[in-house]
């Protein structure tokens, strides 16, 4: 299909023999690229007074929003240590994670998402290069409307309405996500 | 590196311009091939009589041995939904999903899964096309020396813990995985 259009990398869909659905494959060496959804581990971080840890970020998409420290999880890796990875490489922050707090469907974009409470072990946090600025939040200082995603409102919600609890089920998707991501 | 191995597809592994870790990388297009730990979806489904729905596999790895229902999550799908699409594809299995069961990390082999409970709403089964038998078992006809992996039996154990209870958190790796997969 279409020769001769040499991009680099797999980019035709197709359905290769012995399949059931499309796959992209590269025009040029014929390597079928299997995608599949990604998972996004993170944490809703605080230090002992209970202020959480949020980032600015340095990077698109959301650049000079706050988020969560939060990433792609990488091979070979736990998840939670996946998020105490995230928590370093975005704000320096050494971390203990506590438990699993939720867990969010993104089909729109294939993710999901396995965020995780955590304590702060050391206050002295500072940005790393994908974010420009980090803080530590009371509740009522929270920059609401500077979030940078939807599911960093929902796991800040779901924060909250743990407090002082152990063993619960991770929260989900809120009921009507009128925000796809 | 290593320029007329022609293998099709990613094959090389080297650090790109500004990153921090070695990816796989296409000697005849440059395509880099970023690699994420996948998720695996699947449930423990129980008929109303409290029997356990298993699917002995047709395919390799660990082909003739009994599994749950479960396999890699697709691109555009929440995971509750690809465990219930896991178990009409390999039982032919209508399913309800009650809740999420379990977490395991198996960072030797990138995986992530997401096991769920889940109800039978048929006891109308087959085997789909990766199974060459499927059906429903009590807990002592459960075929232990049988099964396909040591997340299988996770599942199982912590579902018997569980029956009865809601609202619990999910279950993760045992202590002391001896088998890593």
């Amino acid at each position: 299909m279409t020769p001769g259009q040499k991009q680099g990398g797999p980019s035709v869909r197709t359905i290769p023999e012995g399949e059931d659905r499309e796959r992209l494959v590269c025009p040029d060496c014929g390597y079928i690229a299997y995608e599949n959804p990604k998972i996004v581990v993170g944490s809703v971080t605080t230090w002992e007074d209970g202020r959480i840890l949020l980032c600015r970020r340095a990077i698109e998409p959301r650049r000079g929003f706050w988020t969560l420290p939060a990433g792609y999880m990488e091979l070979g890796e736990a998840s939670a240590a996946g998020a105490a990875r995230e928590a370093w490489e975005e704000a320096r922050a050494r971390i203990e994670i506590d438990c699993l707090l939720a867990v969010y469907d993104i089909p729109r974009i294939s993710q999901v998402q396995l965020i995780f409470r955590a304590r702060l072990l050391s206050p002295a946090i500072e940005p790393g290069p994908e974010s420009v600025e980090v803080g530590l939040f009371a509740w009522d200082d929270i920059p609401w409307s500077q979030l940078a995603f939807p599911s960093v409102v929902w796991s800040l919600n779901e924060h909250r309405a743990r407090l002082g609890q152990r063993d619960f089920p991770p929260g989900g998707n809120p009921p009507d996500p009128v925000h796809g991501l």
